[in-house]
């Protein structure tokens, strides 16, 4: 019984959020208690995906459990979030990026800019999050800047100027840890 | 390179659409090509999310490249597939039965039906696709039926008579191979 000294990720989280707020958190981790409050709060459903893998090979023991022996990582073919909120369909990627200067394109799958493109074609929400980490703050740039930028050849990053100026500022809060869906409501529900 | 030698989900579908039709597709199989064919077409983006693992223990190899060594499948949070179509949110579960009396309850979690009564009471369409095997017959249930009946504690599963009688049947096509958004039309759209 290996998995006992393996607690889930929900496990951490919640360890993380009770008694070390969001200190040592990552992105990640505050995206996913900031979808977790909305859920319970039932202000939207939003989840990220699981991170696919490809199972090769596969081990029985105990009572109908199965042990993966053998397994690899492969390339998600959408983004990592969707979900619901006032009823509309909702899609993001989310990036931290280290750089003090920009976002570089080459840390976006073309499939993941299509995908997004594609949302916004059939009626739905995309954008993508950004964290510059040097500055400890967070944007959420439209999904159709974004495509615009990523099309134009000239184009090889957004730089942060441009998000700053294009983006609307994320700021960490306490519950939630980042309160996205007030950007989200300022980008796309305005004056409604 | 172990890897080689396993194709992915993807190739495989591919070469069981173009050389041996639906013979011995699985259902997930025939609605992942079928979304392959939405997708394609323009019609909607839906997917199928990854199946959630814990992952244990990784080693690298090569260069960049990550071996799975300890994994454990975790219970889903959600249902397997959602995305958007015609403007909306879709959500939905895909389960077999090899009775030709019932599904029953025990066949589906409670945090799905739960999940599904969310996505309701936001906005979005919920179903459930239910395959027959015993017939090889597929119907659309709408999630508010679902929902009603699986809180009923005198209901313990969906007769097959009640799902003919309140379900959409779906039949089996060539193009895509389960067109179930044709159900979702009469189920959601009536009149548009």
């Amino acid at each position: 019984m290996k998995m006992v000294g393996y607690p889930t990720k929900k496990v951490k989280h919640e360890n993380k959020g009770l008694y070390l707020g969001n200190k040592g958190m990552s992105f990640e981790d505050e995206i996913n208690q900031s979808n977790e409050y909305y859920l319970v709060h039932d202000k939207a459903v939003i989840h990220k995906k699981p991170t696919p893998v490809t199972v090769v090979k596969t081990e029985s023991f105990g009572k109908r459990r199965v042990r993966i022996n053998e397994a690899y990582y492969v390339q998600p073919s959408t983004t990592d979030y969707n979900g619901i909120y006032r009823g509309k369909y909702i899609d993001f990627e989310a990036k931290q990026i280290a750089s003090k200067v920009s976002f570089p394109f080459a840390f976006i799958h073309a499939h993941q800019v299509k995908h997004l493109k594609a949302i916004v074609a059939h009626g739905g929400i995309g954008f993508v999050l950004l964290r510059f980490s040097h500055y400890q703050e967070t944007y959420l740039i439209d999904a159709k800047d974004l495509v615009e930028k990523y099309e134009d050849s000239n184009c090889k990053s957004l730089t942060y100027i441009w998000v700053k100026e294009n983006g609307i500022f994320i700021p960490t809060g306490y519950r939630p840890l980042l309160d996205y869906l007030k950007a989200v409501d300022a980008m796309y529900f305005k004056g409604e």
